[in-house]
């Protein structure tokens, strides 16, 4: 960690204050704790064997160091020369990217040789945490509790922006970013070194890496190598840089160590990483909202995407070959979101939050000096969800036109560029800010390549259909005479996808130079319709942002009421900023009479061996099974190589690729899903059933090596 | 047990000491014992808390004289009254018999409040074993080592026959079966006294009684209360009886005594039951026909059938009605028969026998004397299923034509009866023997009521397109015409279904007292050309019989050579006669990283409820439940009702039903499944998986007397 101004650190040890939990929170494995409140964890009491400011050192080089944010999931870095160990779905897109009918890694692997085979990973980025301070004040400063919630929303946006532009034009080559912790309450700056030349060193095939496919995502026990090792480079004087061959491997101020002896049951482990976003402090209405719209209908419309995306696909390596990333990760969402939905059917969870929020108001009704602050507060927050419920089926269907049709959401994005480029740099939304620009266009033109005009066209189709259906008293009547153009037009609609140049690379890269009355000149079909379309969008959007400065107001306050009845602070939400969980290796019962154990072996994947996908085992692993050629890899009290393994500690998505370190804070493995039973976990933790799944280091370390021929990789990590 | 001439028990001590076995083998739980060998088991260093003769005592009463045969399932006898605890899938097709759309019992359960309310089950036999003798002897004297193979087979039958009723002559009122042990081997005959008035008094609904359906069948954890009871009349002067409104309950000679504290993990139980056929003794030449031919094409076949019953009940519980209970059948043979399909490609089964043959014929090279003698044994045995498998495709599909289409097999079995009833009555096929003629009968005309014209249709194309499709070389010539000609004539077979009279009852029972040359006469589309059909279903029964003869002669010699070369005895396969098997109360691990606990309980039944079919769990389940009225039903260490239980006795199919007792021979559950990892059981055992399910005594009661209102039962069985 980078010594940083000590003024600034004094707003996190207050930070730290605010986090504060009281000791036998401490006992438990729920929690995703911020940097700060390491120090205030009695790790020795827990297990661990190494000290607080081993983890995290303010004042000097700790493990933090080596733990880097790589696009939204997490990596760790395991050697000397920038190697990154993170997880095989989340290089996937890179895989992809460098993958053709001819050399298609996806299925066969890829191993470089040398530094000079490695693949640039374009779109990749890799960051990582330098400092942090809270800024809640200076955030807080610009709003008044009367203020109209549109610009209560747009005036914290704003602020936030100021408050990165500043931070750094004061730290040249560093990345800022203002995080809110807690909503509507508090604000932290974190400061990121910014890599942005990502190489792809070794991806196992999908067999291996993604064995089990989304029959075995988040289900245990799991037999999927899901990991893969990538490099940053700097330029040659350490500074970030583009990709350039010149460059040089970045040099990490700290390397974790990899210790190839794995770990066994009932082992402390603790993880440090992104988690992107939990919703543990939202209320029950929140709740009762996402189980009643966003969920059922996410999976709705995922299923029926990923039907047409995969039917296209079949018999035509090149079209899946576009799909893959895409099919993998709306796969993701929808098995998750039935979890979620399962889950929150299944638990009382919703039963719960109502009761808790039940004795606040009694609690409430006995303080008449907070009664009358916080009065209103629950039923405010209620309010909102149900004005949001009244049109909800047509706004999350009208989000979805623009994302399941790619040509489309490529007009929108030209569009919205174009638009907001013409504002000041701070008044712009965040993907048109000026230093976010070229990562945004490099994105959008990934996206133009991956494009398939029969599949976009059965999107398209898809979602004016399902908008036609929507009830007229939730429409947009100005949309809705847009949407009425094309219902029950399916070959204008046909016409349109295949006379637009959308899906065309240099098209878009000319669109991307255009001003809005420019690109209204373009005679373009899909684009000009988005034209018509736009306004609605912006004022959706509107209404989102006052949606959220409200919400932002009612959150803030509902916690601060929160804190003073139960007397507790509490761990913020996930938020994409640098976390630590803890946990031990347990398994857990997932339904009566059934328990499973939390180690999963090498026998296991033979087990589930059909010969077709997704439970392929590559002829190299079973004939290296055969030979019994192990080396040191086997689990001693199992007697087989280890593959995944099984912990209490608290994840979600952007944990991908968190290391998994040992009490001595060694890697042991590396974590890449959930259990289905804790897919709830977003809402609420359980010790029963939330669960993480995590690589075991010696199947890393054995695909790597003895299988695939990487030991010049496991001799950069140190290991043999 | 009856006390029996005592000449005739010397047999059986003879069968005891070739069926001995050495001392390690009783450690195991393998082994479906025959009773003659109870007494030569280590019973008290096993566990057990009562003497051998406690269990089968062949000078006394024992535990044997408690329990029945019912149908193809077993019972057992828990009041003095001749009250029948037994399967709920045992007692189905009587509770679908007494079903209307008015009064459905399967849907609503059915309680008789006093005798006079029980509901007569036709078609329903009770037989209990009264003793038993060895006549391999006087069996195998009629054969000579060269006689033709066809002849061998009709030779033994007839000498069974004629034993038997030989036997029934000198026992009046007692039923005689001659019971092959060892095929061509062992032959014993047993007495069983046969009662004929069956009446329905006690059913849950089928949301608890096949609570699970076809999702949880051959699966564990089970939350399934498969339980019914049944009870038994004579005449009023204690003999077997038709129904008969005077008659009165059967007087068992021993009652079997609930132990309503159930049982605990780690407990010994022992089971006492009818097994109805495994195939342990077979080679491996008949394993690898089995996997390829026999069990791939009933899954195919049943799934197929299954499906257009289940479409034709859809919106029609009349025809539902009509369809239960087939369903039922197929789809429990279905799942199984795929299960083993899985069992024996995942296994190592088919290998491990094969090694064991090389074994025993490097053995035979070793000695000159059994080289001469069975040298050619082995490869004669797989010459037969070579040959078998050359026309098994055909075979197979031409036995279902007659099964599938349910007016086809009246007409079969129509003109079975009339051209075998022409015949002395030893000489006839089983059924058509004069003293099995009436039960024959009324099964048949049970199942003409529930023909349903339109799935019947639906079934006899289905099998005219797929005997079409099977190529030429394995058909008939003869039969081929009768194929071709409604081939590709949908209307024809249509017309044929809607003009037959076979669905009548009335007609049925007229053509039944026809000769075939009366038969012959009627002007029937179906039973014409069923007389078309049948010369080729005679052959073919006459090739059978010839591969029987010859593979009886064969694995006779197999076998002997078998007990010389592992200079030991074995336990006989299931074969439909009494056995006794015993085990531990045990979980398991079907895959790696999980592992099943042995008792399911009331908490996991409501887990697993979604209110659709077959997991909905009845209102009043719920709300006893909720008022946590569970009397002493509860088991001490879960803290639940317990619902299920897992064991690894060794049992089979017509083990439905058996008791399940503890050490000390009280009854604490009802046997009714196997996990799908066991249906592989029948082929070979294996402690780390085989493991049978049972319902616990303690849901039984619970449901029966706490929830249905069947405390007069519970009082009849002695508990409360």
């Amino acid at each position: 960690m980078k010594k940083y101004q000590l003024s600034r650190m004094i707003g996190c040890l207050a930070l730290g204050v605010i986090w504060g939990l009281s000791g036998n929170r401490c006992a438990a494995d729920e929690g995703m704790f911020p940097i700060s409140e390491i120090q205030n964890l009695q790790l020795q009491e827990l297990g661990f064997k190494l000290p607080a400011n081993e983890i995290f050192n303010p004042d000097g080089v700790s493990l933090i160091d080596g733990i880097c944010r790589v696009n939204g999931c997490t990596g760790s870095f395991v050697s000397p020369q920038g190697l990154i160990i993170t997880n095989h779905h989340c290089a996937y897109r890179a895989i992809q990217t460098a993958s053709t009918v001819e050399h298609d890694y996806l299925t066969d692997g890829f191993l470089a040789k040398t530094k000079e085979l490695e693949i640039p990973a374009p779109g990749y980025t890799v960051r990582i945490t330098e400092s942090y301070v809270d800024v809640s004040p200076q955030v807080l400063e610009v709003v008044t509790a009367d203020m109209p919630f549109l610009e209560r929303t747009k005036s914290i946006d704003r602020r936030r922006k100021e408050l990165e532009q500043t931070a750094e034009q004061q730290n040249p080559g560093l990345r800022a970013e203002v995080a809110e912790m807690f909503t509507g309450k508090t604000y932290v700056l974190f400061l990121y070194t910014y890599l942005k030349d990502v190489r792809l060193v070794f991806a196992p095939p999908s067999a291996i890496g993604n064995f089990g496919g989304e029959v075995d995502n988040w289900e245990w026990p799991r037999h999927t190598g899901d990991f893969s090792l990538m490099r940053a480079y700097t330029s040659v004087d350490g500074k970030s840089a583009d990709y350039d061959p010149n460059n040089i491997p970045y040099q990490p101020k700290r390397v974790i160590s990899v210790d190839p002896k794995g770990v066994d049951e009932g082992d402390l482990v603790f993880l440090l990483g992104y988690p992107g976003r939990t919703v543990r402090h939202k209320t029950a209405s929140f709740l009762a909202f996402d189980a009643e719209y966003r969920l059922p209908m996410t999976v709705d419309l995922y299923q029926w995407q990923i039907r047409e995306m995969e039917t296209a696909g079949q018999g035509n390596r090149a079209i899946a070959l576009k799909h893959a990333s895409r099919i993998k990760s709306l796969a993701n969402v929808e098995k998750r979101t039935r979890g979620q939905l399962k889950g929150l059917q299944r638990t009382d969870i919703l039963e719960r939050r109502r009761a808790e929020e039940r004795a606040i108001e009694s609690y409430l009704q006995s303080q008449p000096n907070l009664a009358e602050r916080y009065g209103a507060t629950l039923a405010d927050i209620d309010q909102v969800y149900q004005s949001m419920s009244e049109t909800a089926t047509f706004e999350i269907h009208f989000n979805e036109l623009r994302n399941a049709s790619r040509m489309l959401a490529t007009a929108w994005q030209l569009w919205d560029l174009a638009v907001e480029r013409q504002k000041p740099d701070l008044d712009r939304e965040t993907a048109a800010l000026e230093r976010n620009l070229p990562q945004t266009i490099q994105q959008l033109v990934l996206a133009v390549k991956d494009i398939d005009r029969p599949t976009d066209q059965l999107m398209l189709q898809g979602m004016i259909q399902r908008l036609s259906q929507i009830e007229q008293s939730q429409q947009i009547p100005a949309l809705w005479q847009e949407i009425k153009k094309l219902q029950n037009q399916p070959e204008l609609v046909a016409d349109w996808i295949s006379s637009s140049k959308l899906a065309d690379v240099e098209f878009v890269e000319r669109c991307l130079k255009m001003s809005p009355s420019e690109l209204a000149a373009v005679q373009d079909p899909l684009l000009q319709w988005m034209g018509n379309l736009y306004p609605a969008y912006i004022a959706q959007r509107e209404l989102d942002k006052q949606r959220e400065g409200q919400l932002n107001r009612l959150y803030g306050d509902w916690q601060s009421l929160k804190e003073q009845y139960l007397a507790t602070a509490f761990v913020p939400d996930a938020n994409a900023t640098l976390r630590m969980t803890f946990g031990r290796v347990r398994g857990y019962s997932p339904a009566d009479a059934l328990t499973k154990q939390p180690i999963s072996t090498l026998r296991g994947m033979l087990e589930k061996e059909t010969g077709t996908d997704p439970f392929i085992v590559p002829e190299v692993v079973k004939q290296a099974h055969a030979r019994g050629n192990f080396g040191d890899f086997v689990h001693p009290r199992l007697n087989q190589v280890p593959i995944a393994i099984l912990y209490s500690a608290d994840t979600t998505g952007g944990n991908s690729g968190s290391p998994i370190l040992n009490a001595s804070g060694q890697l042991i493995g590396v974590n890449f899903d959930r259990t289905f039973e804790a897919t709830i976990n977003d809402f609420a933790w359980n010790e029963n059933y939330s669960r993480s799944i995590g690589v075991d280091i010696r199947f890393v370390l054995w695909i790597t090596g003895t299988v695939y021929g990487g030991d010049h990789l496991l001799q950069e990590m140190g290991v043999k």
